[in-house]
């Protein structure tokens, strides 16, 4: 847990992009044993999801943020290969229709939030709305009441608001991690080159990517305010490297297992009264089984 | 509008329900002058609320919460009645389904949000959730963290949620209108033992009725306190006599009309780029009908 730490924010401390690595170099890691780390991660995850669903007393909720080719898709492919996908729900959020556009943002994000039991993965989420919304200011083409559009405030209310979502959602039984992978700008400009190169992963380019990438140090203000305006020990943000996919994949791994543990599911136990009548069910089993 | 106010509550007084009218006798008024007046309400909402859908700028909510008998269902009949059904949505919360209890309280209401430049009703909303819910202590059934779970805060807590959910609504381009249909004790047993002996109305009878009704100063203490823990001036409840229906339709229509009118809803304007284009359409269409 002592990498992890690090990279955590709950509010305690600001975040500084600038001071926050985008690799391993500095945590004094060996690939090899990292990946091994992951691989136990990953059985501990699988076993603690499936209390977390027999119990069905909290939900999990991980949301995830990143710029482009940052691994938001292959983190959670490979991250959650092993767990069962029934208990498991993933929601990519991308440019909001015009029908979501017309209700208040949290909307299309709440009608997804799991049952009690599950866990949910936001690829993307409500903090779009304080990231290229801001950074673009799209507010601006918004149609609503004049009182709602004021360009000093807009954003400030937001983050209070998405304070009060997660306080409501901690109060009600749920658990939020969040998490932005932090790529630097040189490798995001490998990946891109990679995307273009390779015909097959030519459909992950989108033309879009080299005006949003002029925007980066927008971005990454609007990232640091981000996670300084809404980090709580209740709902903390992990800002994990992301040069290296399998150290971020390693400390992904970490921070959904410590949210686990901090829920510590139990499978259901029996009342007395339903634990007496085992014997009779099992008699009742190995009869039928007699009779085959 | 000066009737109305009287029943407003928008934070800046206590409610106590014993000293507020459940008829109109205070309020020196005829039958008649009032059953025309909310004939000209009615088309002042319907004239309003094309605008609304018209302009698409604000969302208008209207919660409605009573004992029974006391005049939901014919309430939403009536004074609806005319309201062009394209831009009303109406939406019952009955008993929460598993699936729904499953969820974080406020999920199967804010799922309904209704877009921006419609109206939506709630018969019974979320605010069950700090009555029938804190009158028979039901949180102590759920299935939800023990963190969640103090007895002291749960409803204290749902109140501050509320306030917040409301707020962050209001931000976001919609305006609440929160309406308590106040019965007398008197009237509803009338209305229970009408219920009872007219065939076509036993089916709105429930064996529930008799003893929810043992629980009257319960289900006082809980309105009260619902009331005063959220009513805002953005948000206001309207404490509604409901022992004559056509005085409680006339005061729910003035609580919408007041509404609609704050919100002040304008046909779009068309910019003179487009408006310049209109006499060549006008012409086009014209010509097609010559050719007819």
């Amino acid at each position: 847990m002592s990498h992890l730490k690090k990279y955590c924010f709950d509010g305690s401390r600001k975040l500084k992009l600038d001071r926050m690595p985008t690799n391993s170099k500095k945590d004094d890691v060996k690939k090899k044993d990292i990946i091994r780390k992951t691989e136990e991660n990953q059985r501990e995850i699988f076993a603690l999801q499936d209390k977390l669903y027999a119990e069905g007393k909290e939900g999990l909720l991980i949301v995830l943020q990143a710029r482009d080719a940052a691994g938001k898709d292959s983190t959670i492919r490979h991250v959650m290969a092993g767990v069962n996908p029934q208990g498991v729900q993933v929601y990519s959020y991308k440019q909001p229709s015009k029908e979501e556009l017309a209700h208040d943002y949290l909307w299309r994000c709440s009608n997804n939030l799991p049952r009690r039991g599950m866990m949910a993965i936001f690829n993307r989420s409500y903090y779009e709305d304080v990231l290229v919304v801001r950074v673009h200011e799209l507010y601006k083409t918004y149609k609503m009441s004049d009182r709602c559009l004021d360009g000093d405030t807009f954003i400030k209310k937001r983050y209070r608001q998405i304070r009060h979502f997660e306080e409501y959602l901690y109060d009600n039984s749920y658990r939020i991690v969040k998490i932005f992978l932090n790529v630097s700008a040189d490798k995001q400009k490998e990946r891109f080159l990679e995307r273009l190169d390779l015909p097959e992963k030519n459909w992950k380019f989108s033309e879009s990517d080299i005006p949003e990438r002029a925007l980066w140090d927008e971005y990454d203000r609007a990232y640091e305010d981000a996670v300084n305006e809404t980090a709580t020990p209740e709902s903390p943000w992990y800002v994990i490297p992301a040069d290296q996919k399998w150290y971020s994949r390693y400390l992904v791994s970490e921070a959904i297992l410590d949210a686990l543990k901090r829920i510590d599911p139990q499978y259901p136990k029996l009342s007395e009264a339903e634990a007496e009548k085992i014997p009779g069910f099992r008699k009742k089993l190995m009869g039928e089984q007699a009779e085959d």
